[in-house]
């Protein structure tokens, strides 16, 4: 008898009516008379349970009925389609084979846990539906993202992990040894904290260019927007100036947001329903929307007209905090908006110098609800102006000998921006701690598992 | 005028015979005589160059005939469609704007630079063809990776790369500090050596999954075939026996092959003339092949009657060594081959014993030219037999409670394999040494860039 999983089952069940099937599956819940019972079971493969009905005219009735939630069985049976029902379909079980028990105390149990209780359980934790549909979906947003990237002839880069380079400058940092030799790379080495400065070396061989890989920060914050470890998207473009860069920036977001409502309807319609309302028509906007573009002057003037208190008072100048992004976004614009042209003293030092001299060719892409998802700069590609800003900035271009080169050998226009995995997924699927989109987080404290 | 990629101008030459065009691409050579000069041209989207003709007649004749390699320009012109001739079209200039220049001692002049030299210049050697085109494959086959296991359902897990469990015994760990707390996580933390126990956590939620990330080796090893930093792929399928398990790994080395045949047909044939002669052939040859399967016991026999002197006696027990392993593909199977049920006392506690207790229900695949390319098992599900075998080879149970409990709650046959990305790079582009597949490749003393 040909095995289904539960993925096949539903999407096939009206061809499947009254036809004998086969599938192999987790027990989630059991529950019996005297006469029948029912199993709902569950293979991973699909948010939904399968529905089964036993009768006790089955030789092993009673050890069915007992089965603790999350032995495995193997149903053989007739499926039997009732599309007005409200369930679509069920099995009919001719045979339900034991593969192996779980034990009676399994911690999850039939009712909510909190997502705190959870986390101390992260083994366990993606047999929920919660969790079930987080890490779906943070699967395919990934696939998404390769995707869109690898469609559009952009080249994925392995940028190193391990680096010896002080120079990065986006945090404190992972340093490394080893239990013999402190030194096992002939000098202190430490986790990256991002793989820009490489991928532009690689951004000027290929052209497009993109990471997809963990980054590190050792910082000391334990809020839900930190942690020690997490993923990072980092595009970057040759002949391309900042416009096209949020162009592509744009069309990534809503590439993604297309691709997990298409591929994972079910547990977008979870999020909706349990973890944020409003969510599928929040995303659904953003899709449709044009994103707005606002250069930081005109925003910092929108923001001095605002009839709001804000606790951090504007001024030109001011490097802004998450309530003036929110207001942009959510009040003025009531959209996605590319915020551009920030002041040079409050970005980094690889950022392309304006005509005015004042500005940078820096973008970030601020969204209703979260504030920051993406950064982005057209690189300063003229060697003397980059060297000019390094020692303005109390950088020793020494140290970015090879990066300096990449000018030297080639001044080229190019630009890149920097997207948080995990900040991408709080957004998708509406779950506010960085804790509950990572399979096993780390934080100050916690590495466990 | 309409700007194309190299790649674009390549793939519609014949539609655009005789119209405008415009490319902005970097110099890769320069030649002129008095009347006329010819450029190459790259921009990082395609393999070959397009070539450029002007004319003295051009304002800044002089100018772009003295380009430095690795200036960007953008050229203007008309298409010139010739395929029977050796160029199958070239652009007319009608101008030829310099966009960005480069410096007269540019280190990759056209000849041929050694390997070792072009290491010390990885922020350059991906714009020579042989890392061009090295690093255009790893990129697809990384692509071609997600894809085949996305499209069969499986869900990508990020496990973490810092992990406090000591247990995953594969080899030496990096440790982590930070300047101002050397326990930032509450207990020593290192970076990991394997994805796989946190893989199977997730296995036995969506039954398959796959882990593709970072993995490390504190070894110090200074050979051609290890990097203290390298990628790996680790599929984890439940309710599946080893059997199954050799059916994924299978299509999946298969699929990767013809994935980058496919969409890299001018670099795979770069690799087979100047890299490793026959090289299509024998992929070719094993895109076709049913891999062979033989048991470790039978092909320990097919060893000791083989008429050939190895450095490594054989009898029932050794670990079969790199000569072994490639007698068997190479001159009894001539094709990839599965050997399984290998001694439990070679291989690792979470094999699954088999029946004869001497055995485990592990796979090593083999293949002509490299040996070992993939190594797997079924796990042992069975609480009891896991918890003995840990402490007949020394292990602490308590160590690994959340693993021991993955069966606990819900004892379910399971089996996974792990491929070292590097490794199937090497086999799929002839390449010898592990550092020259990895962009910015760590090794003992060398960190760089």
């Amino acid at each position: 008898m040909k095995r289904f999983t539960v993925k096949e089952l539903f999407a096939h069940a009206s061809a499947l009516a009254n036809q004998s099937v086969s599938v192999t599956a987790w027990v989630r819940t059991v529950r019996d008379s005297k006469t029948f019972g029912f199993l709902e079971l569950n293979d991973g493969s699909f948010f939904k349970n399968v529905q089964v009905v036993f009768d006790s005219d089955l030789e092993n009735f009673s050890d069915v009925a007992k089965l603790p939630i999350s032995s495995t069985v193997t149903v053989e049976g007739t499926l039997i389609y009732t599309p007005d029902a409200k369930q679509a379909f069920e099995i009919r079980a001719a045979q339900v084979r034991i593969d192996g028990y779980s034990v009676s105390d399994y911690p999850l149990q039939k009712k909510r846990h909190s997502f705190e209780y959870l986390r101390s359980i992260a083994h366990l934790r993606p047999r929920t539906n919660t969790f079930s549909a987080v890490f779906r979906v943070r699967s395919l947003a990934a696939f998404a993202i390769h995707q869109f990237f690898q469609e559009r002839g952009f080249v994925y880069v392995n940028t190193p992990i391990i680096t010896t380079s002080d120079a990065e400058g986006a945090g404190e940092m992972f340093r490394l040894t080893t239990g013999t030799n402190d030194e096992f790379f002939g000098k202190p080495a430490s986790l990256t904290v991002s793989g820009q400065l490489n991928a532009e070396a690689y951004s000027l061989a290929f052209g497009n260019v993109y990471t997809f890989g963990p980054t590190f920060r050792a910082e000391n914050s334990n809020t839900a927007r930190h942690a020690a470890e997490f993923w990072m998207i980092e595009p970057e473009m040759a002949f391309a100036e900042l416009a096209d860069l949020l162009m592509v920036a744009e069309d990534m977001v809503k590439h993604v947001i297309h691709y997990v409502l298409e591929h994972a309807p079910e547990e977008m319609a979870f999020f909706d329903q349990f973890v944020e309302k409003g969510l599928l028509a929040r995303l659904q906007h953003v899709v449709e929307s044009d994103f707005a573009r606002v250069g930081y002057s005109e925003a910092i003037e929108l923001l001095k007209t605002a009839k709001v208190d804000f606790e951090y008072p504007v001024s030109w100048g001011l490097d802004l905090q998450s309530e003036h992004e929110r207001y942009l976004c959510e009040q003025v614009f009531k959209r996605p908006v590319f915020v551009t042209d920030y002041p040079k003293d409050i970005k980094a030092f690889y950022m392309r110098m304006n005509d005015d001299g004042k500005t940078v060719a820096a973008s970030d892409l601020l969204v209703p609800g979260i504030g920051e998802l993406i950064g982005g700069s057209q690189r300063e590609e003229r060697l003397e102006a980059l060297k000019k800003r390094m020692v303005e900035m109390g950088l020793n271009p020494e140290e970015y000998a090879w990066y300096l080169e990449l000018r030297a050998y080639g001044e080229t226009k190019h630009a890149g921006f920097g997207l948080g995995f995990e900040r991408l997924l709080m957004y998708l699927t509406g779950m506010s701690n960085i804790r509950d989109v990572i399979p096993f987080p780390r934080t100050v404290g916690h590495a466990e598992f």
